[in-house]
């Protein structure tokens, strides 16, 4: 097509590709959700259909992007690890960023419907997004244990602030102030004596948010023979200590 | 709250805060809008109610975003034009690209329903975002003709193609072979000749996109006084030549 | 010629262009010159030979970059200003910055005999490189002004702390004990009060550091006609107002 | 010190860090050195005395910057690999770049008439210099092999180009058009069976170029006592196999 003498423009382009061979991960973080989710009425300290809905709408976009191998998510936040050698985008840090941002966005609009069948939103849920490259498959473990452990330190404090406002009858600030300065096991204590509850047999979806990884599963075809095929799994378990990447050792080869 | 010695890989985020004094553009672009379009039954060669939803989209991204000055869309396009000396987000450049593209593509799917009241999407709509610098008047001038004569081109050659397909009964390869190589001229004669089009009597919106700009408006107090409000004004018309600058003369300076 | 399997690392390079139509400036620092200096026997406040050598090797990185339209040093720095359209290097930052940090060191150590002519310097002499890039004009005067301020305080401070030392006997620590906390005004009192210097008649070239332009300068040729050569002329004057920029104003406008 | 209105400047200046856990790597290259080669009569193909001098220069680097673990250099460029985890100048790229770049053009210089006693350069030399990163081990032995190889391709060439001009009488553009398209395998035959010279019998430091590593070496005190000290020693073997990365196993391990 005919081009117009405005086309020098583009020049003002910056070339943002990420170094090669080096792990991209891109976070998603709801903008504003504390709020929102009180704006919604989440259930406190936790809502699982809203955090089912973040896990569909990550689901999507795994279903999307192949080159995406594990995803980690916990609380309004969502971690994609594409694989080193990818080459979705050429690579192109703002490319990744957006595509990834936009689609979680899209789908966690587009399928809320089937998590709060009775509501609509009250107005357009946004999410930012960043875009962080590891070298090394130490340090990609070491993100995603920060994740974890942001995880772990979060919904125990948040857990036992709702149980001492919900259960206590303090209000958020007599809370908030009781909390202040306690470690984990001040916390645990609390839990466990005040409100017979015992913290590590809260849901592992909880304490422990969500991966999702894809994994080849046989699937049995019509004439009775089978084939596999890749499946998107979610579990919600450890992955800070060894045993996970044991078990899923191809996610930190080079395929 | 604790702090884990996973912490260290937030060292390798890089600072990406764009240089000050620079008018910050942000670009949304739909991602396969042309097959989006034709799935969901877009009239050709517009679909005015499909451009009014991008135009909705865009008014909610301005409207939360005070910094941007003045928005220009066309097609599946967006620009939002940041004034010079934000501070928004810090001028980082993934904040602002993932903010604006995550509240766009928020809205688009958000306000579906005013524009489409029959239909549903049959998929989310993905939109990417890129963040580009202008140094000058001139350039972000320039930038703005850049996406006003792409809508020309692209507009009176869709008016073209679809006029022979949906008037002339062509296919839409004979259509393509017609139009090949043909200049503004050809098009606009074949328009006229064949299907008694005069190209510039097509709507504004259509030939020249939708700008979005912030203009100070006088309302009526209760009492009968007045006080001035900012509102988001749409317009059709030229922003090639002086006359929109002149009489907008507030946007190209420094507040 | 023949290509080898490991040309793929070249790939790892990243594209470092400035942004088009911004002044690009290219700073060098002397690494560790007050002990050079010092080690050297540098005279003290100001040695006009050093500040002389370091106008010497700008003069050199001038001639060799044609695109470097003004240059201003003081003390043991230098700042080089690219004209806003440069192509040099197209532009890539770290080929600007090494270039000309690397012709100026060298052409420091060249001409060293010149101006020292009975001493070799003790060991290579070592100054760091910068690019940065300023959109507008008041920018770039404002970059220049606050080079020359700094030229302006160093050397008001001293004149009066070396005053102090070599004509009223104090030690360093002395001195630098009795300059604590004072102001532009008690420095110039200390000055004329106690070692009868005006300071405002010392040497401009140390007052404001030295300014290099290229003015085109009518030559006499053998045939007793004239025609015009570019030269680099210094100027030691004030750059922080306008009448500098006033007298020169080729220097801000695009060629 | 007083500060003056102009330090908003300042704010321009970009963090150019470099990405935490990656090898970085300064190279520096002679700019023009085919035409001061010839201009100060370096000896054809090679000139030891000049191969010396860049070596020597290169020497001057790794005694400065303690974080190099490991130089490389061949005809007139050097890399220089810093290690992983080094935090000089906290990563800046500029300041790295234009360090290294500086010291090895200021030694080249300072150290000029050891090597080339009789002469002084007709003016000032100048390298540029580039920072580039490697994340894995693998990915900087290959930039190394890719340098060791670019070394042989070229110097096989030369070796072979000079051979038939000082030795078989041809012009340079005789010798050019002569070896357009030969392989490898052919020039080898051509110096051999022409010049009766066996390419492998050659230097290693012309064939390989030249390794500088850091060793501890053991040192016999006054006393008659030993202790270990880090000496920089020099290598011309092959580092493209694993011998060498065997032998200094040190090198690609984070201390």
């Amino acid at each position: 097509m005919a081009k117009s003498k405005f086309e020098y423009v583009r020049l003002f382009e910056s070339d943002d590709r990420c170094l090669p061979n080096t792990w991209i991960v891109v976070r998603v973080d709801g903008k504003g959700f504390h709020k929102f989710s009180t704006e919604h009425d989440y259930e406190k300290p936790n809502d699982i259909k809203g955090l089912s809905l973040m896990t569909k709408a990550a689901t999507s976009v795994m279903e999307e992007f192949k080159d995406i191998s594990l995803a980690y998510g916990q609380s309004d936040e969502y971690s994609f690890v594409f694989r080193k050698e990818t080459q979705a985008y050429s690579r192109r840090s703002a490319k990744l960023s957006t595509n990834v941002c936009s689609l979680f966005t899209s789908a966690f609009l587009y399928y809320w419907s089937e998590y709060f069948p009775t509501s609509k939103p009250l107005y357009p849920p946004v999410f930012d997004g960043r875009t962080v490259l590891y070298p090394s498959n130490q340090n990609i473990r070491d993100y995603l244990s920060w994740r974890q452990a942001d995880c772990h330190i979060n919904n125990l404090y948040n857990t036992t602030f709702w149980a001492l406002i919900l259960k206590g009858g303090l209000t958020p600030s007599e809370a908030e102030q009781k909390l202040k300065g306690t470690l984990s096991g001040d916390k645990n204590e609390i839990l466990f004596s005040q409100f017979a509850i015992n913290y590590n047999s809260e849901s592992e979806m909880l304490r422990k948010g969500t991966v999702l990884i894809r994994r080849k599963v046989p699937i049995t075809l019509p004439n009775g023979g089978t084939r596999e095929k890749s499946q998107i799994l979610q579990e919600h378990g450890d992955i800070i200590g060894d045993e996970f990447w044991n078990r899923n050792n191809h996610l930190l080869t080079i395929s």
